[in-house]
């Protein structure tokens, strides 16, 4: 591809670099992202700003430009009551797997926004799109799967930008979504997303604010050239980690 | 979670709205993040712009607050030659699953960087981490991978932000790549990055630029409460998108 390349198709030099306003605006906007549960209002979320949410979704990696995603916006009201219902199911049964001294934390945690939120959004992945051969995915299939996973972090990270709230809603059983939303046997539900804005974000990520998990300390995930950290803990990376620890909090 | 809410928690709303030019400082981000695989440059990274795409990455979404990612930094030339040995190996293979007229394109392309960028980055996701249950995990296993992913893609974003590309490189035999970084067996590597400044960046994804594939246009892959958008055409979002569709390269 090299040889074919024209002036036109580079971004030039001062156009290339990011002034600190700029970055200032992206750094925000990710450490700012939340996963909204109980925050949704009834509030419409008008087509231009959704439009632009899409887009930034469209625009995420994908393995040889395969683009395996989907986006359904659902906004019947039947299809978010069976959504919810399911959810409900599921709930119920995920709350029989915690030990009991959770439990009773687990049940009082708000965890959807269907019904509450105007607009629900799947994300899919049809893992036939481009054909049988994809550049990039020979050897690890899961590679679409992943990008449509890029999509969705993309998707929640424009909607923040927007100053609308997005909630991952997991607690699902595949089979059941596949039939409420009648998808083929080559596509998979990725993320059941719901969309709108709220009354307010939370400072952090709500576990870590009821104490159910501490956000671990970075330097405690990096390693040097293979598994395992202890042998590095002198290396300077790791002195700047330490000394950066407050950097997500200037957003 | 809600009861115990302080003020303190939350985000003021004037710091929570997002100005137009914070607005465009992510999007410009967003829209011109590239994968890059031939344009690296042997300049160092400094600790501190490293150490905020960590952070970057670490404030990703996870299942669960599980943060089941691991940031392996790898700066070893012999672990790089490694991986590049089982790319080359893997690259060959691949050669033969195209249709031959797709082929030579195919042995023409550059699809790594590995050697020529000054640091590699293996994403990992540790399946175990915080206990066998997980909030938001007991009906769908595989969030724990896609929360990785989603630190991948803030990585990306993040690098793109500071000026630097990345490349994603998964043309890999994932157990020579375990082998090679020596991965315990409940660690799962996710996104195998080449990391590094580079001479310039494209306007559009390499794929696209040499038409081995077109950007399909975002309206088509849009749908309304259920699978297949064939009937919702006239939809006002629609119409909206169509109108849009120029808005990501006015960044």
């Amino acid at each position: 591809m090299e040889s074919k390349q024209l002036d036109s198709e580079i971004i030039q030099k001062n156009e290339a670099a990011f002034s600190e306003q700029e970055r200032h605006g992206f750094y925000k906007t990710l450490f700012n992202r939340r996963d909204v549960r109980g925050q949704f209002l009834p509030k419409q979320i008008p087509d231009d700003v959704l439009s632009r949410i899409l887009y930034a979704a469209h625009h995420a990696p994908s393995v040889g430009f395969m683009q395996p995603w989907n986006f359904m916006v659902i906004r019947s009201p039947e299809i978010k009551q069976k959504v919810q219902q399911d959810f409900a199911l599921a709930h119920q049964e995920a709350e029989l797997m915690f030990e009991e001294e959770k439990r009773d934390t687990y049940k009082s945690l708000k965890l959807e926004g269907i019904l509450e939120s105007p607009i629900n959004i799947c994300i899919t992945c049809d893992r036939e799109r481009t054909g049988p051969t994809v550049i990039g995915r020979t050897h690890m299939k899961e590679m679409d799967l992943y990008s449509s996973v890029c999509a969705v972090q993309n998707f929640w990270l424009a909607a923040r930008a927007e100053g609308l709230g997005v909630g991952w809603v997991s607690i699902l059983h595949h089979q059941t979504l596949r039939e409420t939303l009648k998808l083929p046997a080559n596509v998979v539900p990725i993320a059941y997303l719901c969309l709108g804005y709220v009354s307010k974000f939370f400072k952090k990520p709500e576990p870590e604010t009821a104490n159910w998990l501490p956000r671990t300390p970075l330097e405690e995930l990096v390693s040097f050239d293979s598994w395992g950290s202890d042998e590095h803990g002198d290396d300077p990376l790791i002195a700047q980690i330490k000394k950066d620890k407050n950097f997500p909090r200037a957003f």
